[in-house]
């Protein structure tokens, strides 16, 4: 099989990070996968949410959203509905739980981080590409607090992470799939991971016909390849000059 | 270790199925997983929302929401809120979604089936209690549908499904934790596996540290015990006069 | 006239009152009046809401709802509506009046009590149901707080409260109408007494033609009667062991 | 006892009924029960709501709502807080039943009419106002109907409406309570009637202590000579040109 | 070209402004520019928003919202459909700013003056009949203040305040538009200006062609003279007694 | 007096227009007024809003919103408070108005056009940049609806339109005022004007002291020469190959 833009099964679309695509976020990034672009703005503020007030540890959470023209066809935005969808609302939440596993919260002290991760652009794989892009994003405002001396010594960051789509498409495991491939896929699956391999949030699910424990199997083995040479990425952006 | 019920680490609670707890739904159950009681109803209707008609197929669905007292402390309802959580929104799409995994929806015609699961009392696993309940209720449902003439000749259920959640506590990979076991829980587990044994959804997230591809392995051989020994339940409650 | 199930004109439906249906709640009862099956969940919380907060006094209120497939067709869930409809906002408000009509909240103090009754089943009487079931998980939710020393040495609740309903049917005065009499009733009648016999809410509507005064005279009298009786099941629930 | 405005326990506030007090409204009316003042517009519309199309009959119905400074303090616009209080619709839907109660919605035809009742100025009885202007508006807009040919020959009204409260304030039963009284009421009561004397709704409710049948009575009885003359004025009002 | 209702080109209709039309507000006025007809009622309260606090300055604000019938046929409510316009929230914003336009806020002190402006009957320019009429009840709502020894010694109103639409109808620019004439407008312009003559907010569009510079002057000359005028009524009702 | 940037009283801000940004819009455009970045996107759908049917006519409306992190401190998002600010449909309004002055909905046909744009980043004048970049977009889809054989023969642009901000900073009339400037601005002046210098729009605020009529026309002129600077950039970004 041939992929519609001439990838190999286990090739990751073109990535880009743009570091410091905004002036007032104390951490931002424009991240592309492919065609998908994410802008991701991360916010500091001093202080936590009341029912964390007084624990000495700090919070980390994220919000996704999609401009209403990033997809093929407008869709409706939520502000105008009135209420956000179940899709945006469980990406957020996947989103802030990812960023919190390489947190050590009490070494951030009593404040906050919030990613925001807006889809310019969706072409499949927006959750992973904002995951990865917010953790650079973050990384920023951590070091932007490191300079404001808003941290005491101990580190924030006990690793990195990335995330990646797999999926099985006419019977074969692909990496990274675009939209097109996301649409005909069986088996969609989501894995976050850490710098050092291990996992942060595993989502399988059958599209189609259940999966069985060799396909599993190697979608996993895809996702961790495709993690690691994000990790790469992430590592190549965080050490340029912004 | 022992657990707070005395459980061995492979062993479910108790399970209980009562087909037929309401009168007015096509199909209804109560399903206990211990402590944990969801209701289940699946209500037939003719035709299917309008994105779906003239397509020759059919509809599953479902909604979960927790009564306020079914927790320790008392919630604020979500129709009094306005708006409804990430959560209910996250569990009600994974238990469509599981549904959908065991239906031909060719076979069920142009006709929708919602199945609502109401968390009377929560401790722990309520969703995994709604898709293993939700799939009786689905199932008597369907019988109503035949007994009245509505569906032709084919089969509407291609298996059956149940769910079973799994973690880590203190090291050591349990089944089908209450909610004290939850709360302390590195890394939770959700897996929907059909009665053949294959996988229709595997959600898994660290909560505290990342967990590696060995604790990973463990998990999964441990749900997928537990998902069989329910497929029996759930093929001895059916099995059994309503 | 005979009615649909076989009753007298002044006979009520089979009562039934199990206390304590739920491990977490202060107090719980799940009430049938027949088919009628509301699940009443009392919760103590200390403190009153800000309005009230200096006066010494507590605070009791009700919350109803009903679940979406208690009824003959499923409904929407307020909740994915986004606002709770006038039918149960008023019902609610009738509740919570109902019981602070039998409430000495100085003896109460500061404490807020609030009683969930959400409707598990539907066939007329739901709310009066509500009533009658949420005076007994309020009885033990105090005997709880009696029991962790939360109060002083005053009695809390100054009577009991029961609630029935009656209409004319066909021409003919029917004690505790089930649905199917409900819809054809030209008047229907809610009364809520307290064990003494007196009245704390007297709701009668004309669904059809107007009725005179003789009417609501016998609608009196039989509502009173039944009260009397409502008053005896829920003596002897709470007289018997949990 | 004296009450505060030197009125006796029997006697109605100084009652005026504008009519034709807007331009566009099929009909209107701005009644005043003393200082408590509420515009009445009706509105015809041709066709009915969804599901009573084809059924022949029409519909009707009103909405109730307080402008923010008709109260002794602001209150916030229900606009504003983005939802509609439990009050609101109570009293909404009470109006709507009330002048349902004397429309014969066959001889009205397959149209509808909007009763909009607006509290300029509140000094308690808002709803018993409500209903004995609302129904002055409707009569002018059915006879507007008439006028434009669109009903057939029959009687849509098949009897006047009106409303008063009347309540125990220190032990004395009171008619038409200003808000002064309405608040030390010990028992309060909403009371429609028809123009010949029957009762459409009546609505008791124990602000205080529950109250006995005697104290019942006695306020039925004032009510009925409050809404003979209330009748009275409604007569007059109509029987005069616009 | 003669206008609908006779007058020239340059002439406002009928104004009337009754002021002390409620007994509540501290200040209010019944405002009529022809049918249009608006119910203006200024509240003030102790504190200002949080935001503020501190600042020894005080804050006014405005509310505009039209009755459900003012218009020719009827509109739903705000409430109903749980949100406000986007027309409503301009008119509001527009109001609030035209008002802080001639108050000292540091004379008026912590204090809060919101000024609800009700439209009770729609013919055009409720937008300039309201600010109109707002500037009236805030005059009486800050004496009131200074009655009550709320108020230090300077001047709280640093000018009065009016306003007024002006647009070009079949080439003529016209004072004051009706509704008839508004929605034949080419150009719509609405002039809000101070007691001495200057601009507080000035809103030019073209609904039809866009509009050169000539037009422009000629509207704003027709503008202040219409201002001018208002400005003199405001005075005399001002002066008259209550 | 010197600009913050160093800019002349009369000079715009830096000026970019990039065509065909995304690649699922018919148009798109990011536009840069300085550090003002609007993501513009023009989307087409055949047939026009209900109300609009069987006009013959085509609809062009706009919707504006911000990034939560586009301003300096975070704001929150309008999709989770459940409710669009009154200014972000006021701005969203004046857009629409804005292109609709230079369409001729006939040659249009029954089409709809939706511009979007999304404010990326902050820094005064977001709505003129919005208002000057959506037109470039605008024109993109037309060109694209041409290139589709959706339009008929005649021109659907009547002229181009374009807008600035102008404002008086310190006494001193400023062009194209960048966030810091707009905060201390006196008076406030958006002007959108067509390319062949007549007004679509005029907006006026005073901010603080009210403005005399010869700060208006010095207000005027200069926005007059920004404009037509404007229609100058859009021209050559659409005359440039995409």
């Amino acid at each position: 099989m041939t992929r519609s833009d001439g990838r190999s099964a286990d090739q990751l679309r073109t990535i880009r990070l743009a570091r410091g695509w905004l002036d007032h976020a104390e951490g931002s990034v424009l991240v592309e996968f492919g065609r998908t672009r994410v802008l991701c703005a991360a916010s500091v503020t001093e202080g936590v949410p009341r029912w964390r007030k007084g624990s000495g540890l700090g919070w980390v959470t994220a919000e996704y959203a999609m401009l209403p023209r990033s997809t093929n066809t407008r869709s409706d935005r939520e502000s105008v509905k009135g209420r956000i969808g179940g899709r945006t609302h469980e990406i957020s939440r996947l989103i802030g739980r990812s960023l919190r596993g390489i947190i050590d919260t009490s070494a951030l002290g009593e404040n906050t981080l919030v990613v925001d991760c807006d889809v310019l652009q969706a072409d499949g794989g927006t959750r992973t590409a904002a995951i990865t892009g917010a953790y650079v994003a973050l990384s920023d405002a951590i070091a932007w607090m490191r300079g404001q001396g808003m941290l005491a010594s101990g580190e924030v960051l006990t690793d990195s992470v990335s995330a990646v789509s797999v999926g099985v498409v006419d019977g074969v495991a692909l990496l990274d799939l675009c939209y097109e491939e996301d649409v005909r896929a069986e088996t969609d699956m989501n894995v976050v991971m850490t710098g050092d391999g291990r996992f942060i949030e595993v989502q399988g699910t059958a599209e189609g016909a259940p999966f069985d424990r060799q396909e599993l199997d190697s979608l996993l083995a895809l996702a961790g390849d495709g993690c690691r040479e994000l990790t790469e990425f992430q590592r190549a952006a965080l050490a340029s000059a912004r």
